[in-house]
């Protein structure tokens, strides 16, 4: 029984409010429950310097939780003067996952920094941010597109991301953070519209699993990606 | 004439949704007209050394803005590894301002800190974070008198603060970031219910000012803060 | 056709040189070919603070390059001021790799740093220095148990790694530098001796993979942590 | 009644001594009573990378205390990592206040940086930086109206700083230590040659203050001011 | 021919100025010529966490050079967040040094800090650093002397510092900065009076030396180091 | 008598192997007794910026300790974030000494870079380094001219460094960990092949020494080197 009473394959309520700050070129403030990451897609003209003169853009992102975005307060990484490994960690995933979707040579010499900064967070701070960052992504390529900065549109497919868990022996879907603190195994999947894999990562907290396990939690995450790629396509649609 | 049509004498709009996160002990989502700032109070137990054995408690504030809250994106500070000048400045006038109005002994052995996190930017910043902070403070401290934690209300009275300034030779009020990036002198004024002064700081940026000048800033800010005050008693009446 | 030569579940040559610094409690130069990691295993008494009166210990591990391990030279983290990101992350899957393997009320108030330092780099330096690790902490907890200082043996398994990846193609094992800079996908496992699964990360470097995909990847490293258990058997064993 | 004796309105001994160190092109000592700060102009040719190629000049500050410069040693900035909020607050302060008397256009592609270092302190050393740098700027500019570097003198007027509080009720000019630790409010003027004010600081510690109280301080200021003019004025004049 | 017109054997002028700050225990204003240090002695009651229990003291060093002592100017250490390793260097010579002539039994648990900022440099600022720190210390031993905190002079002699270098082909005594930058060799010793050596360190930076050339530099240094500890005792004597 | 058993001009046995890692210029693996360390020549194209277009190369060195290279483990410098003033001392000192043996002309625009990580320490690691460096530079220059990149040797000599040091009374040789942490005094010598000094460093560490002792160390430090200078004339032949 799961502490929220959700069935093990149901999601939480997701919602993307588009439009949510009004400088960046894309931005939407994304909810997975009470977890809630405003993201952002901010276009700039400069490129990393191992890009320059190659024709070919850059996408990137940046993680921070608000320091009172959690249960107790967390000292803020700006005054301690370093990013944590775990935020580091998101940072190259959240990058590396949207780049899979992104043809860069189309982009052209453009970088788009997606920051994910979680407001509130209650499990699944991740997951969330990489699938609302698709959306903000979306919504600054749709702008280039029209401004005629970017022809082709550069992106393949919709990406989204979701947790799963063995939570008391039940492999359930959408971890919130109750689940999330005593999980035995935790795994966050990365999944590209259509059916394929972007990223895979399992972990063992308590018990090890197997491979009959991975498979039960990957089907999860694909009913769960199946959902969030449905609000996507709302939010983004108009 | 100002960019926004507005009269000298006239505020953007004010508004304060009070509860915005659900983990923090006080928490508000202030906006002046475009300016949008979420505020938090966070209770704990320890406090500084240099209090400990007193019998006395600590507020302190912290301040940033979201890479993206601007026109053009800023490095995260996290990531750059130090807070700005700018920064640690505002953080610093937002704990002296709040100390001004609690009575440190009557609040205990709690620290409470105010985080006023910068959503969206537009001229401000600094002077919606102190009346914001105020409104969760609030909520804070009627958590910890409800609780029993605290018996006699720390919190003298009401804080609020407002930027003036003089542009294109007109003292106005409540400048937004058209007005501030060009005005001639600036001033954020700190001010307590009733009509005294916390804190006034009159920078000229373009001319110096005199006397009067500065009179009629600190009259424009009566009004201001005036009406911040109205919106901070609806915001924690109930 | 692997750049090589091997087959496509053909692991590099493994060693193994136990003892090979005198001043750490366990320590063993571990070879994947031409990828050399030095690992250590530091005992101390003095533990995190968060385990303090718990009678528990902790185990967690350090990693880094030699500046010259790679072609070309890469500038010390010492010098920079700072661990990468990738340094943070690689740190973090050593430490809770080992963790899964160590039952830490058994271990007691002792702490175990696994520094794996990377001598020469070919590809699957993280995945060597997890397989290392667990020789230099099977070396040092032999040590704790002679001595009496820790009377039931902690470790309930051995613990391997490998990387795997789809590399033109055809999934392949132990993935040398020239395959793993052009794989497609790209594959870390670490698995326990008995079959199950610690930890799990793939990841599409250029094309997305799908569930059959995964699942060669995962019988690929099945294979591969055979031979280094029997590896680590042979260097322990004694 | 003041603790040395002063009267309310009575500034103490202000020195000047030029020409006190001799790689700087302008330097002085300057003094107010036992606050002691020597303060260098440093002329370079490089300027801010946001002016390039705009002909104009750029003056800023920088400040720093002796670690025994106070009561109690200090622990030195460098060795700490990073500059105090404090420290990059009266920075800002310093050289704002000197552009606000310098035409930039005329200074040409010159950026001259004033270093203000507090060789021992008894409260007022940012006052005393400020009027100890427009002496050492003065005598900068001096040199490059002499060596035919600049032609059109780009300093406009005069500009000093004083610090005046209400101490034990009575405002009083030129706080000392033991009257700054104990003030119930404390102020900041930086006032240019003629009466405008370039800026106003003024911090409610203990008891808030009104607009008469503000004034009051204000004219303390101007008196103070005057004095230090007429110091400026012998130290330059030659 | 030295740039100066000095003979091989000949110091600069040597002063020695006491008591140059009024907070520090011990303090004084050292010049060798041009260059000139200011040394302070602070004494603190806490003794580094390795010596708690031993009822021994601390004796260390602290060095920096203002921004503009120097030709150019250069960046301040604070501003950079770090100490360069030529500072850092220095800074270990003066501890070690001035511990070297210091009993820390006799001390008791008291550590003394010396802190030599150099405020104009020509040349020698380490050695007139270690010298003039000889200074502070002798005075604020004095002092803990006088007061009873201290009760046999745990300070066994004097020590003094000085530069030689081949110059030109001639070994010459006290190099002002224009020897500095274009000697053969360089030598920094530091003597302790009736004859011993507490450190020698001789460089190449040109040409190497020989055993004779040492020699000659050694002697030279008993020269210089003994006009040193003459002023020394002149500035502590009354 | 030594702790080893050592005569006081005995020397621990030497060994260097050369080619240790593959992807570096030059490299070997030196030790003296149980101390080890692996020197590596990085050689690249891109020089410092103060030598562009001078047509000139630079040589420099870095310097660093494995956490368990000694008894206890220490932190890691990265994770600290910054480098000890000791690594720093000793950076310093390993570039110093092999420019001094360099024509940085005849070397032409190329940078190298001596790496020397120390695997396991037992005194001596700071002149096993600048012994092993010598033979990684000795390498590198020698595949520069083979690819004739160099024309004309830039290398005049062999550089060696060795330990010596007062011990109970004895002027001993080349110091290992027993000896070094307890003897009166401490120097390191770097000489150069033919009989000169390239650096001397001699510290009174207990009881200072005089003119015939310093004479006495660089006997022994000339009877060391010379044996070091056969062991890398053999390793360098081929």
């Amino acid at each position: 029984m799961r502490p929220s009473g959700r069935a093990p394959d149901e999601m939480r309520a997701i919602t993307i409010e588009t439009g949510y700050t009004k400088h960046a070129e894309g931005s939407c403030l994304i909810s997975f429950g009470e977890t809630r990451v405003l993201c952002t897609a901010s276009v700039e003209d400069r490129i990393p310097p191992w890009l320059r003169g190659k024709g070919e853009g850059w996408v990137t992102g940046e993680y921070s939780m608000l320091p009172r975005a959690t249960h107790t307060r967390g000292q803020r990484e700006a005054a301690k003067g370093k990013q944590s490994g775990r935020t580091q960690e998101i940072q190259r995933l959240i990058g590396r996952s949207l780049r899979s979707v992104v043809d860069l040579k189309k982009l052209g010499e453009h970088q788009i920094t997606l920051d994910c900064d979680v407001l509130q967070a209650d499990g699944g701070t991740r997951t969330a941010s990489i699938s609302g960052a698709w959306v903000a992504l979306r919504l600054a390529v749709d702008g280039l597109m029209k401004s005629g900065a970017v022809t082709q549109d550069p992106i393949s497919a919709k990406i989204a991301a979701i947790s799963c868990g063995i939570y008391k022996g039940t492999p359930v879907l959408d971890l919130d953070y109750p689940e999330d603190s005593s999980a035995d195994a935790d795994a966050n999947f990365v999944l590209i519209e259509g059916g394929k894999i972007a990223e895979a990562q399992a972990t063992a907290e308590g018990a090890p699993y197997d491979e009959e396990g991975f498979l039960r939690l990957l089907r999860l995450a694909q009913i769960g990606c199946g959902q969030i790629f449905k609000a996507q396509e709302e939010a983004t649609r108009k």
